[in-house]
């Protein structure tokens, strides 16, 4: 329609502007060619195998087949339209691996593909299990097929209104009824309100609820009862039980986590999951047996592992995605006339995200080690051998924590490196970030986990000092806690504040292991001098893990905790660097790249926290600038590796759901696409002019027209 | 419908229950009782005046008589009714004005108590002041009459898909033509596509539009136009616009921010905004004046001020409500049978909390610092005198980015310190965060305006050095970097580093104004020799604010800009606090109390970038442990001041609207307030029951039926 003496005219400007345009397409594919990276031997790596590589790609293909699975529209959807696409999601899944005869493991796979948890999540991951775990046989037969026919769909209802973390402060009670066989279970006060329970919204018709069990006035503590919620036929809460969803929340918004109160309502007493418990018809009470305790630490301990795990998944997606957009975006030229720089290439985007791959590597590896522990730790369980127990407990709480803290800043960084676009829904980043922070306080609030290391840790080094002092033999000390010992040692560390420290020192995994042990060790000193500190001011007596001494220590207790994380990480990093230089999978240089990351990942965080290095006397301050210099040096050499490293993640484009995070780098393409598929264009005028702008508009013709 | 025997066999376990509970009204009470702080008289010293702080009141009170101002639904709402709601609430606004006489003072106050940013948001903040600032006498009687009367509706279109901060690289063009005495605007790449202005998407009429004037082929840079962008009758897009809504945000969903393409759109010569610069009818260039620039750059500076009083307003709402919440939340306790603790008195919570109470009220002092200085700055403007321009662009320049990071962090900090309930959008938590974190990049991305100041500070110091060199005298400085002359004379600072550190000595202004001002300086020369050690490994020239070796040492440069601010907030604070003292609005035991929480704000900053202290050996690794301690003891004095230091912020409960941050304390019962009125609640068997769950369930009896 522009007539053609408007082109005419504007032809030297059009011209002047295309000179300096580059396509971001042809940016990305040269940070592949110049990079020395496999990254598909690389991806095979981290996936497991070829094998469950190229599976994911079938599975991502069959899903991309599928109306339910189809992503196109999941950012304009209303939190009702995602609570319902989650439940199709879900029978979706069930339908295919029916269909197609697939694996538990493949629809675990496809679930994370297409990231829509809804309101059955609690049915398989909480419901069924405990059921499995807590039922005897009678109540297996009774809920179990109906669980997996879904005729029926559990949810799990601990965390009350008023209690979290605190077990034995929950408020609902079920009480024994010994004249009629059965508990009544009653929610006394406002705050007794069961609250979170995903799916107990407006999906499931039974859950395991938590309750203090009475007997006879006697208080026997929080035991898992299954109750009935919903009438089968008509949806509807049964008489008792006040139930809804609990409203919207930053994000998960698929999921309807509910509300749930109860006015005296009467279940058998054959309803209370009694595999280790029970309670006989006359109401007495049979105990479980110790081991129990153990076995479900143990499978906390697994649960953690795939957390980690998940964690690296997820600040591996946001780093993919932030590395891509930050290869191609350009911004700035100094030189008139000349395409501006691409922003990777300035120095502060390369130390906020290259860093954050370190970080998403050190995470998946430390996924792997967890699980590796763990299974050794279950060869050791069948021989009765629980021994293990006590440091895994403590090792998983503080990566659980750590881990979970990481990814969430680490996907705030990526997300806020990318600008104004990262703002944007369409560039996956926020979504990434609301989905993932709740993993902060879900499973365990991270800084109980963390006072729960903090406690083995102190009573590991009191144990170290007190019999260092009565002179007696050293007590066997696990692997990961292994260094508290250095405080009674003579020389036990590799003593770098001796000499000049030259930058390819640095580059040592005996180096750097030495100043992370010293760091964790000399926190683990000071984090006890505080609590004795403050025994003394309080005149209270020393306690580990609870007390006021205790409680007004916990700033330097917590930071203890994520020191010891952070040594364990550092430590998996190069255990399984290591371990890929021996099974020769992957070609030389791709491990040398990866060894370079994992110096980077220990050295970035030596230079973040420099302040208990050199408090501890473990780096004289003349020291600190070779710590800078390697940074920088390790920023320099990685530079060129960073869109490999992101590559062998292999997250397709599907699963990333990102209009700035697509392997291709057509980044702006993607976005007009994407901004105009949105439902606020469906028309030109927009959804508020009828109702508000055009009666606005037309306000002074109609009061004149009065 | 409960049966007596069931309450009857319950009545026990209600009482053990009911025994350890505890009414958050009266704990929330008893915080107030016990604090020192005069919250309502410190209220008036923060509102600037009783008076303003009644007439806030007023407001409130006027606007919770208005249904589009009820808030009650604000947090179930869709993006689309969102966006309504937005325009109704301006509209609303401006009605109320009228209505009641009120002033434009009164407007924002409303603004700001709404708190529901729509499609107007620009028409008053962008389109009317660069009308008034570049537009001529002819211009502003074409445009300002219909603005004020709202007929036309302008925005501010200048950054693309493709170009944000870089303006010269912006890929809009104007191209004169000479023979219709017109220009051409268009849009030659997908990456020149305006993208981002608010109210572009679906609400104005008109827009400023930055474009690239070409005349006769030369590139002449960024000009502002204004364009017509849709037919007035029709609300359509007129010929030559591609108009449309950029999609969902993170946050800020009221406004439609919107992206605009041209293809060859012809306007009128006189359309090119023309206070300053001109094109005369021969397509001659007439350039602005040089002062233009100059009094650009003031107004950028209060537009600062205000960011950072902004900030300042958003961490202390952030803070208000998670103080009141963890003052009142209780978790876990060691006595059996009794209450759990309040989390509160948790070390860590303190820690988190009341250093956050610290922050806001250093940005709400230097917000006003600002003022002040921009004030006096336009008292010397007014004598023609621009001498402080330099300083306070580079003062306001790393003061907009690292406020505007603290309250991004400190955000993020309280509602993490919520727990699970600080992850329901009812607390009002994750909506803070997700509408403000766009400030990190709004108004200059935050890292390049840290390079802005860096290029000053390392500019400033350069020349120090080289008089000091030619031993020539030293070049005048500005009070807010005088510190840095540090380098060259002797003892110019305080130093501790010869003396042991006793706790008393760090409750000293001078003290700790020694330590900020020597760290900084020595981050500053970090920085430069940085700086130059790049340049001679890549083997260029020492370039500042520009080059290979400045894009090489952005790290130490933008923490450079980062120490300068933070030196600049403890001044501001000490020195606001100062003045208090001073003119006596307080009692003594307030000013106490706040001297105490600026000791906090600065020692707590000391104790988390202890590296930089100890590096710079400022301060002895065996010093450390005394700065430990001071905030250890600060933490312990200001613990009970907490709830009373939020409470001055006066944020009513209408502008927190927040289940768990209201005055009263009554959390829980609002929590389920809240939560039962929302829309997934108004039937029992909630949204997806007809189409999802009930064939679902009833899948095999259908099967059945065939």
């Amino acid at each position: 329609m522009a007539d053609e003496r408007a082109k005419k005219v504007s032809e030297e400007a059009t011209e002047a502007v295309r000179r300096t345009w580059r396509d971001p397409k042809v940016d990305i594919s040269r940070e592949r060619e110049v990079s020395t990276v496999d990254s598909g031997a690389l991806a095979c790596v981290l996936a497991g195998g070829e094998e469950s590589l190229k599976r994911r790609g079938v599975l991502s293909r069959l899903l991309q087949a599928e109306p339910w699975a189809n992503k196109a529209d999941r950012y304009f959807l209303s939190r009702e339209e995602l609570h319902k696409r989650g439940l199709q999601v879900a029978i979706g899944i069930r339908e295919l691996v029916e269909k197609h005869g697939l694996s538990y493991d493949d629809a675990l796979t496809m679930r994370k593909l297409v990231d829509l948890p809804g309101g059955f999540e609690l049915h398989f991951g909480m419901w069924m299990p405990t059921l499995l775990n807590q039922g005897t046989e009678e109540q297996l037969e009774k809920w179990m097929g109906p669980s997996i026919g879904m005729e029926i769909l559990g949810t799990y209802a601990q965390t009350e209104l008023g209690h979290g973390t605190f077990l034995k402060g929950l408020e609902t009670t079920a009480s024994f009824d010994e004249e009629r066989d059965e508990f009544i279970v009653n929610s006394p006060t406002n705050t007794a309100t069961k609250w979170w329970p995903g799916g107990l919204g407006k999906t499931a018709t039974h859950a395991v609820v938590m309750c203090r069990l009475f007997i006879k006035g006697r208080d026997y503590g929080p035991h898992p009862f299954v109750v009935q919620l919903r009438d089968l036929e008509t949806h509807l809460p049964l008489p008792g039980r006040t139930i809804g969803d609990i409203g919207p929340k930053m994000g998960y918004n698929g999921v309807d986590n509910g509300f749930l109160s109860f006015d005296h309502v009467r279940i058998p007493r054959g309803a209370l999951l009694q595999r280790y418990t029970k309670v006989t018809r006359e109401g007495s009470y049979v105990p479980p047996p110790k081991q129990n305790a153990k076995s479900s630490y143990a499978t906390m301990v697994s649960v953690r592992a795939d957390i980690v795990e998940y964690a690296g998944e997820v600040l591996s997606k946001a780093v993919t995605i932030a590395v891509r957009y930050n290869a191609v975006r350009r911004q700035t030229t100094s030189v008139p006339g000349q395409p501006e720089e691409i922003i990777l290439n300035y120095q502060q985007s390369a130390r906020n995200l290259i860093s954050q791959i370190a970080i998403s590597y050190a995470l998946l590896f430390m996924g792997r080690s967890m699980h590796q522990m763990h299974e050794s730790f279950e060869a050791d369980r069948e021989s009765g051998d629980f021994g293990l127990l006590p440091e895994l407990h403590a090792t998983s709480s503080c990566l659980k924590a750590l881990c979970t803290w990481l990814t969430t800043s680490g996907i705030e960084i990526c997300r806020q490196s990318c600008g104004g676009q990262g703002y944007s829904v369409l560039s996956g980043l926020p979504g990434l970030y609301t989905n993932y922070v709740q993993n902060l306080t879900w499973e365990g609030d991270n800084t109980i986990l963390c006072l729960q290391t903090a406690r083995y840790l102190t009573k590991t080094l009191m144990s170290i000092l007190q019999a260092h002092k009565r002179g007696d033999s050293q007590p066997a000390l696990a692997e990961t806690v292994a260094y508290l010992a250095g405080t009674v040692q003579e020389d036990p560390f590799l003593d770098l504040s001796r000499q000049d420290l030259e930058l390819h020192d640095l580059f040592s995994f005996e180096v750097l292991d030495s100043l992370m042990s010293q760091r964790s060790l000399f926190v683990a000193k000071q984090a006890l001098e505080n609590l004795e500190a403050n025994a003394r001011r309080m005149e209270v007596r020393v306690q580990l893990g609870e007390g006021l001494a205790w409680n007004a220590s916990h700033v330097s207790l917590v930071k203890l905790a994520k020191c010891h994380g952070w040594l364990l990480l550092h430590r998996s990093f190069f255990g399984q660097v290591a371990a890929l230089e021996k099974d020769a999978k992957l070609p030389d240089s791709s491990v040398k790249v990866l060894r370079d990351v994992a110096f980077l990942f220990t050295l970035c965080h030596v230079e973040d926290s420099l302040g208990d290095f050199l408090e501890g006397n473990i780096l004289l301050p003349s020291q600190a600038s070779v710590i800078h210099e390697a940074v920088q040096e390790l920023l320099r050499k990685l530079r060129t590796e960073a869109v490999a490293l992101v590559d062998a993640f292999s997250h397709d484009d599907y699963s990333l759901n990102s209009a700035i995070g697509s392997r291709d780098g057509d980044v702006y393409n993607r976005l007009l696409r994407m901004a105009r598929s949105s439902p606020f264009n469906a028309t030109q005028e927009g959804p508020a002019w009828d109702a508000i702008l055009n009666p606005f508009f037309n306000r002074g013709k109609r009061t004149a027209k009065l």
